[in-house]
């Protein structure tokens, strides 16, 4: 049996399931704050992990999942969407029943109604969701810094109990996060409104530039388009866990394109002046909360 | 009567009529180019214009168009889109025979034709559209290089024969920008198509944002929603003068997300997918043209 952890110490050993932009910063993180951490990555291609422990991301990196759950005390699954209930699951069965097991995924109705089918593992998955992130992927883009300033979305489920909670906040907590706890749902509506629709948005406004139009693109498209650049696959992902909400709110932002459309019809270019003293306002206003 | 300039030399005397990011800007690029340049502003401020004297971006200032067009090669006007045609056609009427009057305006059809009806206006105006600005105004925020590597669209007329476009294209060169020739309707076709709506999409999605979603806000939100900190009046000029191309083109949009909304909905992922990727690519490509 493991030797219990002094509390000012923990946590000693992570383990990363899925070593790629948001599991290798974790890592570089987590190794900022606290040197002395032992970090096993999980990775499916081993000429990569020896890679990362090159380049100070891990200390041992495996292929093995239940080998590297085996002693350890928390475990970040860092995998696409698609596939972190069924690792999370996994890694719950093969750590230490003290062990913490959380996510970085950005959507968390879906995860969390899974494992909570599996009442062992609904104990340990305190779901998180840290709002950073890039258009480029893969653990060489990794920086400790990732995640300074940024919140933590932390989504607790009824099977969590307050030592649990108290890790999870605490491990997200070295990162250089800020911690937020909502529900799921909660969570999942919200992200549709900032993040899933934008960024469905973004890509349309990238894809609808065709023939002499793409010369002259300026600044603001480049800009507005940023994100566009993302996985397809793992933002495909990222619809199909929150189908609903991202409907109902791709509904909202078309009613409302709709409307706009009839303002700029009519010539109610005072109406227009309101509208676009709104939106800009709420952009200075999401400046001041940063 | 003035001594015929040296073509070699020409420019020597520019007027830029408004002196905010973009006239301040045209002033600094020139004069990185040709040091030797004279400048004058016309400002409504004085004050300011002294101001913009000290930072090195006019020689002299003054609040009279009539008096700093007298003498001078070529007007470069940089006021709000809703008050070009007026002031081109003063600074052509102000200004000698042989002067190069340009603009500035982010549309062109409206303008062209509107100095169209004046006949001694329309000759000398080589209307253009450097692609190039900020959400930031005022020349205070001016540089030399806003220019550089950027597309710079003229829109020639009728009315406009080869000297005085040769001359329109020299200058512009001069700045920094690459030069790029159509039509003013094809311009604010394509336009609207690349920039005012995505601007409305970009104020669309910060519009939306409400409540406790404002904290949830992450870096691709706020890259998506940088130009809807645009100044509100500029904006509302620029969607009267493109109405048409503008609705049209934002019919387009709204019929592309409420297809994009139907392949979510049916859960066409493999559809979704593939979505995805055409918009990845198109900006990829976007990237290549810079």
């Amino acid at each position: 049996m493991n030797k219990p952890h002094d509390d000012q110490q923990w946590p000693q050993r992570i383990t990363i399931a899925g070593v790629g932009l948001l599991g290798g910063s974790v890592a570089l993180a987590i190794r900022r704050a606290r040197p002395s951490i032992h970090i096993t990555g999980v990775v499916r291609d081993l000429t990569k992990g020896e890679q990362w422990i090159q380049a100070g991301i891990l200390d041992v990196a495996t292929d093995s999942l239940k080998e590297a759950c085996r002693d350890c005390d928390c475990v970040v699954v860092a995998t696409p969407v698609d596939r972190l209930a069924q690792i999370v699951i996994a890694s719950a069965q093969a750590s230490p029943e003290a062990c913490l097991i959380t996510d970085v995924g950005s959507t968390k109705r879906e995860i969390v109604a899974a494992v909570g089918k599996v009442p062992t593992a609904a104990k340990k998955f305190v779901a998180a969701h840290p709002i950073a992130g890039s258009e480029k992927s893969g653990a060489e883009h990794s920086t400790a810094s990732l995640f300074d300033q940024k919140t933590i979305v932390i989504t607790p489920s009824e099977a969590n109990d307050e030592e649990f909670l108290r890790r999870a906040s605490e491990f997200w907590t070295l990162t250089g996060g800020r911690i937020l706890t909502m529900s799921p749902d909660e969570h999942d509506v919200h992200l549709a409104s900032v993040s899933h629709v934008p960024h469905l948005l973004s890509a349309l406004v990238a894809k609808m530039v065709e023939g002499p139009a793409q010369e002259l693109v300026g600044s603001g498209w480049q800009d507005i388009t940023r994100v566009a650049a993302g996985d397809p696959e793992m933002w495909t992902a990222i619809c199909a866990a929150n189908r609903v909400a991202i409907i109902r709110e791709l509904d909202r932002y078309i009613t409302e394109a709709s409307e706009l459309r009839e303002i700029i019809e009519s010539a109610a270019d005072d109406a227009l002046q309101t509208w676009l003293t709104k939106a800009k306002n709420a952009k200075e206003q999401s400046r001041e909360l940063r």
